[in-house]
């Protein structure tokens, strides 16, 4: 089959590679219907020292089930099933909490011989526990929007829950890619009364607004932050969900947290030391979030997707095929495109 | 009356200070009857500039109400009453959220003309919001204990209820100061069913183990971390309870600390910037805590104080009238106290 292995910064290929087996008997193998390229995997885009051997990438898929391991008894041969961004069983106590981002049997796609998601089919490892069916048919429009519950959608979610949104809760959103939307979205699904978006993109921004922001900074560092507390009495917001990851991203969300407020990250930290001192300390300030265990979320989130009450699909603004893959990238680093959606 | 003043570091004098008079309506003046000094008060104590004009210490106290103004109308003069170790008007927007310390109209001890508590009295604004009645005599033998919900205790209880620490909740204490022993009593009064103790202080730690604490581990650093997972089956502990406020505190923190568990702080941070970068990211920590909203915890935990379940008042080692408060921060910067309380 053909799947997607980057060499380094800039450098993505699609390649001839194994077609995938089973090899555990708690294996499935998913031919991939549709996949997509996430704004984590342009940090390797953009920095990855060249390697000779390349690594296999993407991490955000749904397919149908084409073969199942004898242990797998949750799945059959046609299955249209999603992907969470991290495989995981399901049962150990990390999952049970909710935490299947630190699962006792699982891990990362594209690493330690499993399938990255930008590709043909996928060897998905505890299949039971990783996947999760969905009512829908190989063809259905709405596939874009339940691709999204593999990543950015429980991403954002996740970013709204660990700051505790809801109704009355007044939210700033740091970023407008597509998992700030999503962080719109789901501050807006869980209640929040007001939504202030920091992005400077206004396509982007303005399908901020439709998924619930009351408000949009296009200011930036300290001229942001000033314009977010001018906007809310001084104060600044109760929640703020981080959707970045650079430590300018978090300063504005340390400098546009009302006191007694949680700064929620969910962009992958690009720095190793930040800003937690005597500000942080006597405002009482909470710094949480993390890589989000979006396995857990799916249940949750799915009738909503399913029923159109949400969208999330529309932050999906390109379509290539494999070999438009690699072009894809380089629309999203060019911010030409927000996300790119692959129809292999 | 006489109070203190310290000068620099340590450098800390009693002198002769104008007697503290009502000066607005809304203050009260009160007669010390038991004071004491902080830890926190020994980082001026370690490190600060000399200053030609000095400035007045102290935050914990409890009195007797000696004289009101006249906006004044839930306490009258006899009443004895405690003081959290920062004033407030307990009716804004954040007192009723719970968050004194962010009080509109509030602020701290011994600054702005308003006096320290480690003096024979003490004029008090928004006396109102600030003080607690206590129901006891000028001589009761609860004073200590009751003392401590100016500070330490509510302090030690923030670190646990930011942590939400709960029954089944296993509980690292970062600390053997009185802080960290309050930590302990706090969590185990949550109920948390392990309490581990990290500290070097034989004579602390054993109060540590009567207070709740079920482990004791003397090792510091790496060597510290690694006998917490050791203790805790590799994982660490759900809560940790940071209670010192050095860097190495808040790195002991996050590294004995169980994926999608909690830091919560209450040292006051001696640092700017801490790592906060990818490991926290990946394991979902969250670093919550701040300085503690006491007065909003007092009427929580005094009766289990009036009533004798807990005694916190058993962090206190010495006792100095006000001439000894000088060698009680001395006793204290070597360790030989634990914490030195004043009786003026």
């Amino acid at each position: 089959m053909r799947a997607t292995v980057i060499y380094g910064a800039g450098d993505v290929r699609i390649e001839q590679v194994p077609d995938p087996k089973v090899a555990d008997p708690t294996d499935a193998v998913v031919r991939v219907l549709r996949s997509c390229i996430c704004g984590s995997d342009l940090w390797p885009y953009g920095g990855m020292k060249p390697s000779e051997r390349g690594r296999r990438i993407g991490h955000e898929f749904l397919g149908v089930v084409e073969d199942t391991g004898a242990d797998v008894h949750g799945l059959k041969t046609g299955d249209v099933v999603v992907a969470p961004f991290v495989w995981a069983d399901n049962t150990c106590d990390f999952c049970r909490e909710g935490l299947h981002t630190s699962c006792r049997h699982g891990g990362g796609w594209g690493a330690r011989g499993v399938d990255g998601g930008q590709g043909e089919a996928v060897r998905v490892p505890q299949a039971d526990g990783t996947l999760v069916k969905l009512p829908v048919g190989e063809d259905a429009a709405l596939l874009p929007s339940l691709l999204t519950l593999s990543d950015v959608f429980p991403t954002g979610h996740h970013a709204a829950v660990r700051a505790r949104v809801s109704p009355r809760t007044a939210v700033t959103v740091i970023g407008d890619g597509a998992v700030g939307l999503c962080a719109v979205l789901a501050a807006k699904r869980l209640g929040a009364e007001r939504i202030l978006l920091m992005g400077r993109h206004t396509g982007r921004t303005d399908l901020g607004r439709e998924f619930g922001a009351t408000d949009v900074v296009a200011e930036r560092g300290e001229e942001g932050i000033a314009k977010v507390r001018e906007l809310t009495g001084g104060d600044g917001t109760h929640a703020v969900l981080e959707c970045v990851g650079t430590k300018q991203a978090l300063e504005t969300g340390l400098g546009v947290v009302r006191a007694g407020g949680t700064v929620s990250r969910v962009g992958v930290p690009q720095y190793d030391e930040g800003p937690v001192g005597p500000d942080m300390f006597m405002r009482n300030i909470t710094v949480t979030g993390g890589v989000a265990p979006a396995r857990h979320y799916i249940e949750e989130l799915l009738p909503d997707v399913l029923e159109g009450r949400v969208e999330p699909g529309r932050v999906f603004d390109r379509t290539v095929d494999i070999d438009g893959i690699p072009g894809g990238y380089q629309e999203m680093a060019d911010r030409k495109a927000l996300k790119v959606l692959v129809k292999p």
